[in-house]
């Protein structure tokens, strides 16, 4: 019976405002999933619960992540999403 | 000195939009006599926390909660809520 | 179908290193109760995590709990448990 | 590489609605800062994570905030913030 | 940057006292791998952290764990793990 | 009144086993200091937790830490702690 958490920026998505109700179903299948193949866990009893967060609610690095994304873009470190 | 979280569905209530304030002080109210009557804690330094997660970030049986409760529906298992 | 996360330190009980499984057991059946009770949810599907938590781990008035009780017993403002 | 979850009631701020992007900001480097000082952490793999709590959904003293506030002006007992 | 949180009941593994750190990296491989899949995230910046909970910290239907499974087999119900 | 919780891998302090006390109650202040100075809020209503987890259940980039470690090692990127 485990309980996940996952927790992602508000953002992407069809709209830009956050992940769709398909890549949120998409997520928790997936992760119920490997629960049940890795670690023999019921599906039945496994709770996940997903949640957005405002961009400049998050920190990474010492800075929020618009911060961050700017810094990162000033260093041409990496193109990669985060 | 105990610190509860409760996260539930954001739904029902007066609106459907979800628990009442009066619904949330009951709760708050009634978890901390829980915790002060079982193990004895101060109930001054009791904090709870609720959280209300939309229905599409909540998963159960890997499925959202609308996919499991539409399968449940169609399955004539139980009316009772969740 | 709602989950709730109980933060508790790790004293008292039968040996003094935290709840009794009874208390425990009591405390989910408690919750469990009353949000069947305020907010009409299906106890078969809520969870109950409970953690207990070392003394020094905890922190209160910027004080670990240590600190906390001896400033507290020092100040002789309040004999109650927290 | 810390994770530090922070949550505060949705209050306050220029607009009286939480904390603004700066003070969010000064709060992620500071807790970045300090476990970097005390705990030789990295700050490049240290995360953040700013909650921000509707009053009605926080409770402290086996009420909600919003009673807790109310009840303690009776009192007269602190003007201090909390 | 997402951050993830499992939990799961401190049973099962090799010497069944819990997962092995074998299958706890492959919970962390595959719930980083299913987020860049689905939400395009980064991988190095995904965080997880499992928990381990004792049996008698988990409640389920308003039964801790111990009583939760003495009552399933009591009933028949059902075979599978939880 | 918020409320702050901090998880750190178990590993350095005193004898390897994690932060010591000290180590912890001064992360207790500086966040409780941090909260009052940034957001004005009462340092007496302010409850820390810290977790700390063991390094096979915490992951970054995919990998569990001593995996992380290893072929960060091996890559010769960094030498800074995580």
């Amino acid at each position: 019976m485990p309980y996940v958490n996952i927790k992602v920026t508000r953002e992407g998505g069809p709209d830009g405002k956050g992940p769709s109700a398909e890549q949120k179903a998409e997520i928790i299948a997936g992760v119920t999933e490997l629960l049940v193949r890795v670690l023999n866990k019921s599906p039945a009893t496994t709770m996940v619960v997903i949640d957005e967060v405002e961009l400049t609610n998050w920190g990474m690095g010492g800075m929020s992540v618009p911060e961050f994304r700017a810094k990162r873009v000033g260093n041409e470190e990496s193109k990669a999403p985060d």
